[in-house]
């Protein structure tokens, strides 16, 4: 299976945590395929015409999109139970759906961030603190629940979004007031998946 | 169960039509909430912090979010038929995904045209119109393998984006060499479930 990848993107990373802890790794042809707000890339367009990453072109040609839909395909490949079932899917999917949120956020943050100044909509600076503040508190309430629960798509989720806080918006200093959730992504963080996918240097 | 809903938001449009087709409907209690990208709502971020709707609370107080999550809840609910199994699950679930990337393409697009002309990063307005170009034509592509199937949680996902399209770029003129698609879009708008939920005069 074709991977369109890249080595810094948060949501390319989920889908390479979850292969690695299904075992799915080696079955991946990572192709390197840059994703940017303002380029469109050709090569990404041919199999998903958003020219967003990560999508998964299989061996019969069909293209799956979206970082979600990814890993609860490579989980049922592998008969995996990072999703699991009856009401605990629901929870699993909502807390997944609120880390990709994070990241959606945390991204636009950074693209109006990085704009020169004349250009940035200072109401939209504000709001992005207030709702990424809000839910990092929100993650710091379900962190015990979290670290009960084993680990699933939700886990590697937040696992991602926060791993990618700290690469992009170390000044946003997140573990601050949020002892569970800086104890739990430390135990995150050990897990062999997430070492051997962490973000490279810039 | 508590939606918070707004009749313009193309999200929760598309629940809305899920409970419409599974007959969910009564169950909603709907409650008008605005959200907006730089005007954080309190009222949804009690629910969630990311100030996004749909969001659903559940009776037992769960929140789901995220409008992939809550139809697939409301199917699973309903015991219904709008997420197959099998490999079609991945195709309906990877045309609701790239229904909702032009949904969230064609937001984005909004709020950057409606800036005024000094903060618009024009870059981003060039790739907004190429990569939605890009999509509504696999849509087209796609269009004729879409009638043949059962109406299902992709359906759903890309009807709402093309009336989106219709209600903020009707001067897109997406129908224009796309005649498959807009054929289908004119049998998706006879539904019972589209004609309850018209998008509202702004």
């Amino acid at each position: 299976m074709k991977l369109h990848w890249s080595p810094r993107s948060p949501y390319v990373r989920k889908v390479m945590i979850a292969a690695h802890e299904l075992g799915l790794v080696d079955r991946l042809d990572c192709v390197r395929s840059l994703a940017a707000i303002g380029t469109p890339n050709p090569a990404i367009m041919q199999d998903n015409p958003l020219s967003k990453i990560p999508a998964l072109v299989l061996d019969d040609g069909q293209v799956l999109i979206d970082s979600s839909v990814i890993v609860e395909y490579l989980d049922n490949l592998a008969s995996g139970t990072s999703l699991p079932a009856g009401a605990a899917r629901w929870e699993a999917l909502s807390r997944q759906a609120l880390a990709n949120g994070l990241l959606d956020l945390l991204i636009l943050w950074r693209n109006e961030r990085d704009k020169p100044e004349a250009r940035q909509t200072a109401a939209w600076l504000d709001a992005f603190a207030v709702k990424a503040g809000a839910t990092l508190d929100r993650f710091e309430q379900m962190a015990p629940a979290m670290a009960a629960r084993s680990f699933d798509i939700g886990h590697v989720a937040v696992g991602c979004a926060l791993s990618y806080a700290d690469f992009r918006f170390a000044d946003l200093g997140w573990r601050t007031g949020r002892p569970a959730l800086a104890d739990w992504h430390a135990g995150f963080a050990t897990r062999p998946s997430v070492l051997a996918t962490e973000i490279a240097d810039a």
